[in-house]
């Protein structure tokens, strides 16, 4: 039975939220609204814009949330988002890799002729004239990004000369329109100490500013350029070298965030809300209950899941298996009674997001909606 | 546009396991059907039942072929996954996990009614008291499995005398059957040196040999004595501690059971199986070319994938966030070409598998077919 079959019954029932069938992964819509907000009006006072990642949530009804925030459009992360996105009429969406490969570029010049404002990076002078020539056959122009790997040495040009080759392709083009620069600085967004999380984009800064110089003195001004992270959202909007923010993670935020001083000497400005919340399954007496949350329900690339209600302080979450978790109990406890909710804070939030085909929708004690993942899975 | 729309019109098209659009999750035909049959072989020899584990495959038509090969059912890890296969007709479904909660019991009393031969093992007086009431009210009896924990410390009572205790309250139950004890030793399946496992397995066969006895001496004898997983089916089935084996991942393999001596002295049984392609997207001269297979591709609870096809030998994988993957080229290699196609032997398969909506079949060099994932993410 679909996920979300097994809990709608319960849509706005008082107290639902302890009645849900799990694992389920929930939304604190409060804490989410808040955390949009705040983002919006971060890049408002810092006179940025904001295309946030939608690789994070992978949901229309969320961008739409965003959009209706003042975000000048969304990232996606693949053009499988992008056409989930674009297709559902948010406007503005930004692929940020490279799409390459006949069949893909194909998709891209439909979703193209169909899609408002519809931007795609590409980081090699080859691909950008495969884009031109497909391009040139829609006629619809494309816009697009040039990238510049500025330290995480994923995609991007390496240096700023080999961003500059791409650059001159793009402007060569009649059917490809210079949309602007794409410099992501994907390695540094969990460092956990801000000064070296800033001391660390402030070297990114450089190769980002000698390509602007040399794109200035060839007299193409790159009308946008993109970047930041939620690690580096107040870094990068004091330094002014962006001018639009991708933030992704903001909305939810998750273990690796929560460990990041995100503002210097302030508060984390933004509020947990995303959760798992699993069921004890099982309880046999030696301190460690078994839920049904396991390697399946949860992302296993960064630290494991934090507890945060339903088991007393100082249990902590082990994965035992596929389907299974384990909560070590601190000393002298033994059992937790089966049928417990427990709800974690989810360890890397985007990769979590993507084992589920819906999110709960939760205010305070109460399930209120149950929306799709929409594009879960899409490549 | 979903994945399996992309890729349908190469459908029987030679040459077409290079054209498709990645990152694909890919099934060699030939190898899984050698894989089956020697799995078959080997339990007709030893004179045990085979019911594998459909939480590896998640798939309908998977299970319809090991049921052809004589397999006396199918396990499965979740109620949501019993559901699929259940409801598609597959016959003995054996959950392996407790079901509990008011919700959830009804779905599996409803399940029961319409299924042939549907199990479930509980580890509860309690639990299974509910479900003896459940079952009561329903009028078909219910097939109740005693998990025994004899190592793994997931599910499972924990000694003998607590299993006999759950036994006993199965047996007093008008409206459950006892079917047999449960008792699966997960913990000790990836052990990668044999002689190791052995030992470890012959620690694991004391408890279940004591619960056997007790449950003699009180005039019960477990019908099927049900576990091992693809790491002791060889172990085990030359102790001839269990009845019924429950090995899932021997149809794909991966990156861990290769690790392992299956076989002792002899060379590993079962073919690999399962791949994952992805294809190159950006490569920049630094002698790590980028894929479009990242964090959310691959499961990663284990080892990292590792590259079979596509790049030179000494290349290795490495993760470069959600979308991302790196192929660390050897020493004074410096690109691979925009769009070649790379396979790689997946990690721990049962997690990569649930990662994808869709097998591509391949025999040799051409796509055969496509099949869902029919129970991915269904709780």
């Amino acid at each position: 039975m679909a996920q979300d079959a097994q809990n709608a019954s319960l849509i706005g029932k008082p107290g639902s939220r302890a009645a849900l069938t799990t694992p389920a992964l929930l939304i604190d819509l409060d804490a989410m609204e808040r955390n949009i907000a705040h983002m919006a009006e971060h890049c408002r006072a810092h006179g940025i814009s904001l295309r946030p990642h939608a690789k994070t949530h992978k949901s229309i009804r969320i961008a739409e949330l965003q959009i209706a925030a003042g975000a000048a459009g969304i990232c996606a992360a693949t053009l499988g988002e992008a056409e989930v996105l674009a297709g559902a009429g948010i406007p503005g969406v930004l692929i940020t890799s490279p799409v390459v490969g006949d069949a893909r570029i194909a998709r891209l010049i439909a979703l193209n002729e169909k899609a408002t404002g519809l931007k795609v990076v590409t980081d090699n002078a080859a691909v950008a004239e495969t884009l031109s020539r497909a391009a040139s056959e829609s006629g619809k122009p494309l816009e697009v990004f040039v990238e510049l790997d500025i330290g995480t040495r994923r995609t991007g040009a390496r240096t700023p000369e080999a961003a500059l080759a791409v650059a001159r392709q793009v402007g060569k083009s009649n059917s490809l329109v210079f949309a602007g620069i794409h410099a992501y600085a994907g390695h540094l967004q969990h460092i956990a100490d801000y000064a070296e999380r800033r001391a660390e984009a402030d070297r990114c800064a450089q190769p980002l500013a000698v390509f602007t110089e040399q794109l200035d003195a060839e007299g193409i001004r790159p009308p946008i350029v993109s970047g930041a992270g939620t690690g580096s959202h107040e870094i990068d909007a004091l330094r002014g070298n962006y001018s639009e923010m991708q933030c992704g993670s903001y909305i939810f935020t998750d273990v690796q965030y929560n460990a990041c001083a995100l503002r210097q000497g302030a508060a984390q400005p933004f509020d947990t809300g995303l959760f798992v919340q699993v069921t004890v399954i099982s309880s046999n007496g030696d301190g460690q209950p078994i839920t049904d949350g396991g390697l399946k329900r949860f992302a296993t690339d960064g630290p494991p899941p934090e507890i945060l209600r339903g088991a007393p302080a100082g249990s902590r979450y082990i994965f035992k298996g596929d389907e299974h978790g384990g909560i070590v109990l601190p000393d002298g406890m033994t059992d937790l009674p089966i049928g417990t909710k427990i709800e974690c804070l989810t360890p890397h939030c985007d990769p979590t997001v993507n084992l589920y085909d819906h999110y709960h929708i939760v205010r305070g004690d109460t399930l209120v909606d149950i929306w799709p993942v929409d594009a879960r899975g899409v490549i």
